[in-house]
């Protein structure tokens, strides 16, 4: 399997601290580059933003690139107060130590439980298993490392000659767009300045990790960071590298939504027509973002009554009822406002595949965009009534 | 039990017009005053409103006093292009006939499944068996007939001397704040022009049904409408009269959260020391709309960190982090941006109980909100994976 390892002088690997008391599991994971020449990242706008996140964000708005990401999972460091803020310096001095690199070069990230401090003898030791040896090529041992409730690995790589992109992410609950909405860590061999690489990280982040939601409700540690060695010139090929770049997020994206919690299908909304392209964002988030929706996807129910709701949710978006379609895995259910003659039985048989696309043409303009979420079941509520 | 009956000149009952097909109940209702003298609504705003919106809402902007209210329940009519709405007009023509007054007089309100369209043989012979006698006092058949999720009537009843306001209401799922957010029907015997009594409406709207939410979905159905037999003078008494309307209406808000489906408590979230009441009410609508705390709280789980997540939701609200108090169930969880020390396994009995008060003062300015939401819980899922 390709990954972040596939580009030269990128290191990965996983170690298990013992942050989760009921089980053991890779817990940690750290990114090293060592000739790292731009990075860049897109931050969580969660009021409660954990210490890590706030660390990581005035890092990228020093200027300074970074050339290590140290990340934990099972436990958020966030609503934890000046303690919090002490524990993310401690973790940096002590992985720059180990690096023999400076503290502003190292990037912090955290994802688990709300309102705890870290423990930081585990996470100290954790650091001195994990940078023993900073320089192996263990990605698989990092894309698990990172995971909390998500049931699989999530990973991405896009390439055009000898330009990369390539990246992992988690994320399965607490998933609603704002900004970034989960972990991600993408690395590329970009020859790019890290300013650059920000607007297009932005660009890509925008039409991918913000178009997920399993759940609304945004994270206090999303963070998607990336690191570039900048080995390959794109000089004419500006174009080609943000589209990779924008491949690789949306895979992430689709594969974040498809493992959301309880989820066994993805949902992917796609709206045509609309006056803007943020009405066409905003209705096609309102469809995925829909618990009725979700919940008649889950019963393979063709209730489409349900989607007309969540499209007509928001007040302000400009277009006319009457001219709405609307097809839920390929077949017209509203067509010009009014509903259609349609097999309830066939459709409900197309609704238990994997992935069920919903389609709607609001026909009053030019601009659309794609949504992604996931169905709700009884196990989300199982997960999410007994977290602790 | 007292009801809008105990207003002079107010009629109301139920009858069995077979909407439901696969079960025999009450599905219509009416309330009839013939000396109505004011009357006013809010109305949804979702732009798949049901045809029985737009046309109730046009007679209430025409400046009409309606003296009749014919409910259905089993069927929105949304979603149902031009044969929606000629199916209003033969509903109001055929009521008006009945009663002898005109067409003007008649408002409609549907709730239902989306997208079907109204079985019109069953309506039209429902309303001659549930006018034959129009002046009937059957509040509770009515209560019952408007219901279609609701495990329970929804009644409230303010006097202060001989002034009354007294409604009734529905609603258990599709529950989302927007302008009105499910069917309530007030009536009144304050003498009031019917443009004031829409701004008090109004007003009493946005403190309690606009602060109710189930699951974040906007009905196309929803309306609350006031009808005023204007026998009782409210001269000096304005305040008063708008204290009954809005405890009218909280205490109806409050009775379609605690029956949201599949709810087993309550929550009722109070935001303090907001910088403007519009802040404190998305926070406190954040709060109540979260999964993740919805789950916790229906698993009795003290996971605070989730409460801290949605205060935060909103990038833009006015308040510094370091700042806040949190009070779960009485017990202070946070404090002046630091978590405290609790025992956990007392709040987790506390949780236990039919209504949990979740406090959040910003610290940040004079203003509150109090919004209304539900625990989540499978029987949610249950309920909505097969509807139809």
């Amino acid at each position: 399997l390709k990954s972040i390892c596939d580009i030269d002088g990128v290191y990965t690997q996983g170690a298990s601290a013992g942050i989760y008391e009921k089980k053991s599991r890779l817990d940690m994971a750290c990114i090293y580059v060592p000739d790292c020449r731009a990075s860049a990242g897109v931050f969580t706008r969660n009021k409660f933003r954990a210490a890590c996140v706030d660390y990581t964000e005035n890092l990228t708005k020093s200027g300074k690139v970074f050339k290590a990401v140290i990340i934990n999972a099972g436990n958020a460091n966030a609503a934890t107060g000046p303690e919090g803020k002490d524990n993310v310096i401690k973790t940096v001095q002590r992985a720059a130590d180990k690096l023999g690199i400076s503290p502003q070069e190292v990037a912090v990230a955290s994802t688990g439980v709300i309102g705890k401090q870290l423990p930081m003898d585990k996470i100290l030791k954790g650091l001195d298993q994990l940078l023993a040896e900073p320089k192996t090529q263990e990605p698989q041992q990092a894309a698990e490392a990172i995971l909390t409730l998500d049931t699989k690995v999530k990973l991405a790589h896009e390439q055009a000659g000898k330009l990369i992109v390539s990246g992992f992410a988690k994320g399965a609950g607490m998933i609603a767009p704002n900004m970034a909405t989960m972990l991600g860590f993408i690395v590329t061999n970009a020859d790019i300045p890290s300013k650059s690489l920000r607007v297009k990280l932005q660009s890509a982040v925008e039409k991918s990790f913000n178009m997920v939601s399993v759940d609304t409700d945004t994270s206090t540690n999303d963070m998607v960071l990336i690191l570039s060695t900048g080995t390959e010139s794109i000089e004419g090929k500006e174009q080609e590298f943000s589209q990779l770049l924008e491949k690789t997020c949306v895979s992430l994206a689709r594969q974040i939504a498809a493992d959301g919690e309880g989820a066994s299908k993805l949902i992917e909304a796609h709206v045509s027509g609309a006056r803007s392209e943020s009405e066409a964002r905003i209705v096609a988030k309102n469809v995925i973002d829909s618990p009725l929706v979700k919940t008649a996807m889950h019963g393979s129910d063709p209730n489409w009554g349900r989607i007309m709701m969540a499209i007509g949710k928001s007040p302000d978006i400009r277009f006319l009822p009457s001219g709405v379609d609307v097809t839920l895995a390929k077949q017209l259910v509203f067509k010009q406002g009014e509903p259609t003659e349609f097999n309830r039985q066939e459709l409900s048989e197309k609704l238990k595949s994997e992935t069920v696309r919903i389609e709607v043409n609001l026909n009053s303009g030019a601009f659309e965009a794609t949504s992604w979420g996931c169905d709700l079941s009884k196990t989300y509520i199982d997960i999410n009534t007994e977290y602790n």
